[in-house]
């Protein structure tokens, strides 16, 4: 084992990266390992999803963000295994010796028992999702646009997310935006304006975390931009053709699921108890329990704080454990006395709706509509990492704000399968169609080009 | 047939566009096609490869370019073939009618008879290509700081470009940027300084289109820069190890090509005659021989213009045949005469090299270093469309020459199948290494952790 205690992160979203950068002074060398190379900053993925802001625009190097902290090293790589007896981790094709291991891997999508949901209504939860929902709701335009059958253009124009929580509701707002507004000049056969944005909430209400003035805004703001908002209405099945509420069917060619997150398999690879969610039940020092040398972070970890609060899966929450970690590594390795029991501070909750309209609690102050977004806005373009991102962000919003322009809008398709059986079912599609434009002519809505 | 004339353009590059933009007032039906939502500015390309850009910021969705022009449509689709008899082309799964047809579906990557090449050394064309070769690049890097073999270290960081035109000057320069100014803070084991980058040209200088002074200029250039010139040297082999000069073998893990480009398949849809370059040998109007209906311009047309000029494939030279073609077209349809056969003007060469360092070559004048390099800068953000793009390509650069920043740099991998290929690849690789590991400690550069 080496002099200087070894300290290895698995994971660089905001509790692993605050904890990393928080360690900067502290006589311990530091290992970050991610899948990726750039911490993305989630709260806004959902725009890259919706064409407003480019990946780059959101996401950060890790080693550029580390690159001035010279006790931490950066390693690209999935951790596939730990094992806490030899004290290793093990990440693609090295093995990471640690002292202390901290286990910061986040969350990803839960569909409830079922996983065959995955496919056909994907999250959001990474900057991968987050093209290849863009890239879904594009080509749904797309396609409505070459398709000549009716029924099939109203299937294609159907989006549905699932899930009113703050991600459901920022979803379903940015899709009518984009379908209300960017969209309707540039096409010629289909109408954006006919697209219908459908959210669902299986709960009696929008935002159970906010108060109940703030969840009835939102509902109404949400309407008032064309969002169909459906309450109390379980999702009791998703398909490629749709989603089904017990016996009302929905048609739809995109569905978005933002209704449940499960933690990613830290408990897994090292065998130790999790609640319901996959998070791992730390102590008060958010230490894994039988293993005072391994930590749990953020989304990974189920926390109930010192004074009996439940912590919630956000980013403040993981920043503040990634935080009070660092004390708890640097006061051991220093040899003084461990620090009090971690304490969680609640600063807010936020959550935007569309141009003009958010809604934001903190403390006993609730805002709305368009001071509520300006205080979103302030507070989304302060803490995005990395001055030129903050610049450009702000830049893109604004120009966006003015002009109701999508910047981002480009189908870069990479998935080649995916590719495949797009086409191959549009083309599907339109044999059906072209046998029964010959025998009669399709309702068109312009005069543009007549193909088909 | 419709009594409103129908213009079907093929392809939304340049010259396409530019086209469709010069129909505007004309009395026609205008519709354009193609496989993408966006026209692409083809010659900032290497700088998305490079991470100096995002896609976005240099593609513009095809139907916001075309929103407020009331005559023209725009198809996403991908051309399989035409019938000219019957006058319509396949595109996926619409027909399309025409009465005039315009060909402009750009060119592709030529390997020289060794297709076996394209997978090993992939091409700059796309946007895709683009964002695969900075997937590429990026990750020799990481593969380098994850590989404990020094031999293998030294081949990871061993760029070659093959190809000494403006493409293959301009890609090798940007990387030795990223190895020499960008990353180098960033590693912790491997040392970026070390990289090689070596760009190979089979002719005996490169931009074998500028005067020779510009050539050596732009050779002493790169060679300050670190890059390593080879010219006279013509490559004999690809593969997954390494390029071959004849008996010289040069042992990398990214190849890039920048050789040579052939046409899009436009001559076989239509059984036309082509030239060695796969391009149709149009008429002095720019029509196809035997089609007086169908055009080919840019790319996909070889020209030698009404003063004997043989016209270049460049995008100046694909506008000025759009708008050419829009005169004869308009001139048919309004019954006018037709227009003088089309003569090109060459406007002059551009080549950037790196940061303060281009030639310019505009009839007598040569302009070189940091001129150079800002008539270049200048002359590209005024040429991209889109008032949004100008502004945040300027931002973007002018953060980037302050701080020697690569903003871009994220690996966003969708290639599930290229990712387990590379991953597979490591593996093993990483397998041998920890072997070897156990009976020499292996030499490491830094004090950073010591894994592996």
């Amino acid at each position: 084992m080496a002099d200087t205690p070894r300290v290895v992160i698995v994971g660089a979203g905001f509790g692993g990266l605050t904890l990393a950068q928080s360690l900067a002074r502290a006589p311990a060398d530091v290992t970050v390992i991610d899948r990726n190379n750039f911490h993305a900053f989630q709260p806004l993925l959902y725009q890259v999803a919706t064409a407003a802001l480019s990946p780059a625009d959101i996401a950060w190097p890790i080693r550029s963000i580390l690159k001035r902290q010279k006790n931490a090293s950066v390693l690209m790589a999935d951790v596939t295994a730990v094992d806490a007896d030899a004290r290793v981790v093990h990440a693609g094709p090295v093995t990471v010796p640690y002292d202390y291991l901290v286990l910061a891997t986040g969350a990803t999508h839960s569909y409830f028992g079922h996983p065959e949901w995955a496919s056909v209504a994907p999250g959001l939860k990474q900057i991968e999702d987050a093209t290849a929902i863009r890239r879904k709701v594009l080509m749904a335009f797309e396609h409505a646009e070459l398709t000549g059958d009716i029924e099939e253009q109203r299937r294609l124009l159907t989006f549905v997310v699932i899930g009113g929580g703050p991600t459901g509701v920022e979803m379903a707002g940015a899709i009518a935006e984009v379908a209300h507004h960017a969209l309707p000049a540039e096409f010629r056969r289909i109408d954006p304006h006919a697209a219908r944005v459908i959210l669902i909430e299986a709960g009696p209400r929008l935002l159970p975390v906010f108060p109940e003035d703030l969840s009835s805004y939102a509902e109404q703001a949400l309407e008032k931009m064309g969002v169909e908002v459906m309450t109390s209405a379980p999702v009791t099945n998703c398909d490629e053709g749709g989603v089904d509420l017990g016996d009302t069917r929905i048609e739809a060619d995109t569905i978005i699921w933002a209704a449940g997150v499960v933690a990613s398999p830290a408990a897994e690879w090292l065998g130790v108890e999790k609640d319901k969610a996959g998070r791992i039940k730390v102590g008060p020092d958010l230490t894994v329990p039988g293993h005072p040398e391994i930590f749990a972070i953020g989304d990974t970890a189920a926390v109930v704080d010192a004074e009996g609060k439940t912590v919630p899966g956000i980013a403040p929450a993981a920043k503040q454990m990634g935080k009070y970690v660092a004390d708890v590594i640097a006061a051991r390795v220093e040899g003084r006395p461990a620090p009090d029991p971690f304490r969680y501070r609640h600063q807010g909750d936020l959550a935007t709706i569309g141009r003009k309209a958010a809604v934001v609690k903190l403390d006993r102050l609730h805002l709305r509509g368009f001071i509520g977004w300006l205080f979103w806005g302030f507070a989304h373009v302060y803490f995005l990492i990395g001055l030129r991102n903050r610049a450009i962000v702000a830049f893109t919003w604004f120009w966006n704000y003015l002009t109701y322009q999508r910047g981002a809008r480009l189908i870069v398709d990479s998935k080649a399968s995916q590719k495949e059986a797009n086409k191959d079912r549009v083309q599907r599609e339109a044999a059906a169609v072209d046998v029964r434009r010959k025998s009669e002519p399709s309702a068109k809505r312009s005069a543009g080009a007549d193909w088909g």
